[in-house]
């Protein structure tokens, strides 16, 4: 009975209210006419439309058009402050949070140190609640929180069944959130790391197929394929750090041995970058602060950093290799520490891809940089809560009357 | 101006009747008020698509129904033999055709040995296109060809531009076909073997992420994730037989070195299984013939055949967990010659899909061997072909008046 499959009258609304409010979000205020015009869609059903997105507070009146061809017309315009979106993150040595308007703008970015391997995930939690609290503090109109993990993620549960590098096993990232704070549960979404950064990037270039790496002490990957993430039947898709390149090889924080991560993780550069003693290897000083010790050594032609960038590069372009031929994307991102360090890792990436890769010219693979780096997962997250809105502006309640005051 | 992207009523059209098609396909003869329930559409609605269905001579009356609750309906159905779809195969040793009609049962299965890298393209193209007139020979109801080929195909053009296996470079293959038979080049469609493999496997259970491989003296890989095909954005996508597994290996075929093929193809086994005067390495001998003696020779326990089989699967299994960490499918479908040997290749392969992958049980990953075993790219074909219509009906014209004898 009624079942969801044939293409209803309600759904065509809900997808005609989202295209309007994607056609807004990509070319600014626009007068009704030439919503119509752009969307394909009637005069009079774009008014009414308009007039459903206005009670919903997601768009307001901007003015008149200055003119040009035809009569001026009123604009139309997102309200970018009518929702946010909040992205959350669990991360090895940190827990943080990034907030953005509807129009993608960053309203808050926080980050704080912690330990969390080291302190256990109740513990760690705390912090990350705290964190939410105080970046949403005084926002009326959050449209949800999504939860950046790096590690195995069931999104249907909000839990996280395993995570090495966090030392995680089935943790309940939604229900521990949701009890301490004053989220409700539904509005919390747990998300794997790399899938988020995808998304992120996604969102700043114009392909449709894309791989993502993250680079830090583990690595991930995000898969788009067609314009959509690549899941899986259970969520676990993009585990691509644990490829086992080199089975008789060094133990990885999952347990196995000679996972790919144990060759171009974080670990890897340091330890061939520098002795134990080196300032590059001690953990006590900030990531950001050793990544520009190494990229001041390499900029200095030091033989030993460039020899130890070489060896990464060369060992990721062979693992890149084949994420090109099983996937054959437009662009493969570097995001986490690999975007750090781009002008000694992209070359030796290339020729490694350009010669295992079958298609001609690895397929127009491009491989470039994160311009996001480090905060991809959670400008990714923010993005993702946003995205229900962007997808379903019906998911936003009416709260006004159009024409008069609403009634008290 | 009235752009595609919002859904408007021919669309929604269009889809419902896909709908009504799909429906009766998986069910069988139904009711038109057992097509509403089951739809979700109304009464109203679906008499009129029933009708459009019906002057394309898509569906036909199929009696009454026997009763149950409500009154006795008159029942509709398709008309398997209303149009058919052809699937056409270009192979390292053979060319062939599959026709199948609507319901999928099959019409004409052809297959000639020819050695298509000794013979180069041209003569190729010959012979498949002899053997596509013979296969299509009184049908007037092909809804179009799919041609079947192993490697890079560009699907847009119709062309082959590499082709390890087949040595073949910028084969034109659709406008060679076009050139020698009566079939228009719109109807001709060019894809990758385990592409269609991969959507033929997908047809025949109910998940949707799957990953399918073809094992002959070349290895490929079709991707499925949610539902759909993943091409990449050259549609080159699934070249995981060109993994460099073992970038100081043996030379390949396709002038590398170490690649995932030469641990896993045909070749590798037969070295492994006998010595080079051992009937089985007689590429004289028909292919099934000699899967038939390495399966007598491992059932009788013979040392060799089992380690060599043991030697296979634990390379087979190495890369599937590469594959199985990327994508987390719900099955892994051995295509090709590995489908004739499961009992000894399906247990080491999931022993090292199991170590190596970092979900939990491999991510509930099965691994089976295909049921269509070197008929896949065929069905695939022939499939892809029907899909034309099973997602939009229209694309069949409509060609008699319901009511009446059409005009003449």
């Amino acid at each position: 009975m009624g079942q969801s499959r044939p293409a209803d009258q309600a759904g065509l609304r809900r997808g005609n209210l989202a295209l309007l409010v994607r056609t807004l979000r990509e070319h600014g205020a626009l007068s009704r006419a030439q919503l119509a015009v752009r969307s394909g869609l009637s005069k009079a059903t774009v008014s009414s439309l308009v007039t459903d997105l206005e009670a919903r507070g997601l768009v307001h009146d901007a003015g008149v058009s200055a003119g040009g061809q035809g009569r001026p017309g009123q604009l139309v315009d997102l309200r970018p402050d009518s929702v946010c979106g909040v992205g959350l993150d669990v991360h090895v040595g940190h827990v943080g949070a990034l907030v953005t308007d509807l129009s993608g703008e960053v309203l808050v970015h926080r980050k704080v140190v912690v330990d969390v391997p080291g302190i256990g995930p109740e513990r760690a939690l705390d912090q990350l609640a705290l964190v939410a609290n105080e970046a949403m503090a005084g926002l009326k109109n959050a449209i949800g929180v999504t939860v950046s993990v790096p590690g195995l993620v069931d999104t249907n549960a909000g839990t996280v069944p395993f995570s090495p590098r966090l030392r995680w096993r089935d943790v309940a990232v939604a229900d521990g959130l949701a009890a301490r704070t004053d989220l409700p549960l539904d509005q919390i979404v747990v998300e794997n790391d790399a899938n988020l950064g995808a998304m992120a990037e996604l969102s700043t270039m114009d392909v449709s197929d894309l791989v993502y790496l993250t680079g830090d002490f583990g690595i991930g990957g995000g898969v788009v394929a067609g314009g959509r993430l690549v899941r899986g039947v259970g969520g676990f898709a993009g585990e691509i750090g644990h490829m086992a390149i080199d089975p008789l090889g060094p133990y990885c924080s999952c347990g196995r041995r000679g996972c790919w991560e144990t060759q171009v993780g974080l670990g890897a550069l340091l330890h061939a970058c520098a002795d134990p003693d080196d300032p590059i290897r001690d953990p006590a000083l900030d990531l950001d602060q050793r990544m520009r010790m190494i990229r001041a050594r390499a900029g200095a032609q030091d033989r030993r950093t460039l020899d130890a960038l070489h060896q990464i590069g060369v060992a990721l372009g062979l693992g890149v290799s084949y994420l090109v031929n099983l996937l054959n994307p437009s662009v493969v991102v570097l995001g986490g520490y690999f975007a750090a360090l781009p002008e000694w890792l992209v070359e030796p990436i290339r020729n490694q891809v350009v010669a295992h890769v079958l298609a001609p010219g690895a397929g127009g693979a491009k491989v470039v940089g994160s311009r996001l780096g480090f905060t991809a997962a959670t400008t990714g997250g923010a993005l993702a809560s946003l995205r229900r809105v962007l997808e379903d502006p019906t998911v936003v309640p009416v709260v006004q009357a159009t024409e008069e005051e609403a009634p008290a």
